[in-house]
């Protein structure tokens, strides 16, 4: 028997460790011949590009390193499967490369869209006669907003980046004796995980970031600003941290939408700046930590990658066991010690849907977040990975 | 005896370290009691805004972690001293202070600014036969912009986390199977070395960064799209490291001014951004490394940390010697095996002036730099500092 993985959705840090997950458990089961991988997502199986992934990756250091290498060795896509009652073409396609490669199992590593994907793929199987064939999903995104889940693999490297690097540039916004604010926007498009995060920082004795704002909040633009002179008071360096999904008005939302239809928003730490350079006389900056929230794999956080990594095994597990249509996720058994246990869950149940974050773990302020949330967030980021170096460099996998 | 020490400038990651070399030499030196550090740097020395570093500094520990924390810990200034045939008064502060403290070596970690201020207060003391007080400059910019020396503490640590930075971003655009082009923003004001410095990932198998842009190049926007163009013809995934300093036309350069008269740029990424989504019909982002690059410590040069604190140590030995009005400066010696000593030079040849990349390194398309950089690049970013870490993120020395 033959298997196939894919990744898909937004790049993260851990989305190869999950594979490396799905290879390694492929390789300790006897009835397993070859791991294909599908290049781009689902569109490798729907137009048959697949690499073998035993010739590609040959020794553990190459398991290693493909473990610590940032975004998807092998591609990714938005691809969003049609109803198989309205075209049923690419569901043909997909079996026919099952079929000529003898693949039974499919394990499918994305977000709540690849889920997506995953119900329609399993249930199309089934409703032909042909549940033979399994879809296992298993989960990643940096923004932490899958349902069911206790949190998302990807999320733990993201934070840990964000949170060291906010804290350097708390540092940085201290040497001059002049008052400034510095604006930091984070990524999450509608759920303020990653933002909220930064509250981690307490834990190592900063006070910053002084201010913390949410899509999950009530965000308004005078009571910012008010936040922000309020802080002033207090501190000569302000620290904003924002979720680029915090919106102003409707008038001022961005207005592109990807495949999915969900909205495109950036910008709001620009904006913010320029709020505060109208209202208030001081230096101001904002910071967008960009993509390098998603693919800083130099400082990932080893609970993460570990976690990625056992989480891919487990989908393969779940397959082999006979299970369709799921994802697995992780249950968080406590805080301190830190215990998680692997399940499964119907994919229909995380398919297009977020999970905010929680309004209670928001102050009354409206601009900070509680510790419950820093006892929620510490336990992923804990742990580094020995980085392969190389010329002074991190070492990447690169397929030949 | 006591000593003074001040830093002064935009941050690095590197100018606590030159500090710790400043304070550990002086704990070896019997002839000296006590350690000040100038609250942001030469403002603290005007106006008696000392602390005694014997005291903040009590452990190994601290030196250490000091050594790996960004920014600097006594605070940065962007004062001017005015010339003293016109204005004495800061002069006349300045010596008070010495002199209330005993203060008979001052080293001043800073960049071409600073070694104005080293110039002045030196020639000042000479010109009222008080040459008793020696003022010494150690050099710091990630910029690498300094004249005379081989490079400056807190380049190596810039290069390498641009470099990195710029190798996770390059692993992150490949993921969808569309064209696209990449634009990262890189510090520099008027040189483009550590834009230039992306080279280095050549020597870990890149061919990304396509196309580099430099402010001592030639840039024309026409043969920029045509050179993004030639490159969509060859990559998937086009990558362009751009300098801040690159000028597009008179009327488009920024016009902001800081004190001391140079140009505050801002924004070329996004400019080229916007030209490449009028010009070019593909997926285009842009990308500021922002102040990242400066405080980024988690990802420092072990080599430059470690020649920031040497030099650190050689600029209060030449105090000890005698030596006043000078800056302390690297001369390499040889690139494999990497050599390089410890020298001074008059403070006049780096004051005010700016060491450019050199033309004869840049390819003759204009959009690259040759394998000669490279090998000067190289040296400056080998070795990692084992970071201190508490609750998964980076632990900083903090002043009680």
């Amino acid at each position: 028997m033959n298997i196939a993985v894919a990744q898909s959705g937004g790049p993260t840090c851990a989305i190869n460790a999950s594979l490396v997950g799905v290879f390694r458990e492929a390789l300790k089961t006897p009835e397993i011949d070859t791991v294909f991988g599908s290049i781009n997502g689902i569109e490798g199986i729907i137009g048959d590009d697949l690499i073998i992934l035993n010739s590609a990756i040959s020794t553990n250091e190459d398991m290693e390193l493909l473990r610590q290498t940032p975004s998807t060795i092998l591609g990714s896509c938005r691809y969003k499967l049609p109803d198989a009652e309205t075209d049923e073409t690419p569901y043909i396609k997909a079996l026919k490369t099952f079929d000529k490669h003898r693949i039974q199992k499919f394990v499918y590593i994305g977000g709540n869209d690849s889920m997506d994907t995953v119900v329609k793929l399993s249930k199309y199987f089934e409703s032909i006669g042909r549940s033979d064939i399994k879809v296992i999903g298993v989960p990643k995104t940096i923004d932490n907003d899958l349902c069911v889940t206790d949190h998302t693999p990807g999320f733990g490297s993201a934070a840990k980046y964000v949170a060291s690097t906010v804290q350097e540039i708390i540092r940085d916004s201290r040497v001059y004796s002049i008052e400034s604010v510095t604006i930091i926007e984070i990524m999450g498009r509608n759920a303020g995980w990653l933002a909220a995060s930064t509250c981690m920082l307490r834990a190592n004795g900063e006070i910053a970031p002084h201010l913390i704002y949410l899509p999950e909040g009530d965000f308004s633009v005078s009571r910012f600003v008010e936040d922000v002179k309020c802080q002033q008071a207090k501190h000569q360096a302000v620290i904003v941290a924002v979720s680029e999904g915090v919106k102003l008005d409707e008038n001022e939302q961005g207005s592109s939408t990807d495949a999915f239809g969900h909205i495109q928003l950036s910008g709001i730490g620009k904006r913010l700046e320029r709020i505060i350079a109208k209202e208030i006389n001081c230096k101001v900056r904002s910071i967008e930590l960009n993509v390098m929230q998603r693919c800083s794999s130099h400082i990932c956080s080893k609970t993460d990658i570990d976690e990625a990594e056992l989480i891919g095994a487990c989908g393969l597990k779940a397959a082999m066991n006979g299970e369709s249509g799921r994802m697995m996720y992780f249950k968080r058994l406590s805080d301190i010690p830190y215990v998680v246990t692997v399940d499964s869950v119907d994919a229909n149940e995380v398919a297009n849907t977020e999970k905010p974050f929680p309004k209670k773990w928001i102050t009354d302020s409206g601009n900070n977040v509680s510790d419950e949330a820093l006892r929620y967030f510490l336990p992923l980021i804990q742990g580094e990975v020995k980085i392969a170096m190389k010329n002074g460099m991190p070492l990447h996998f690169m397929l030949k």
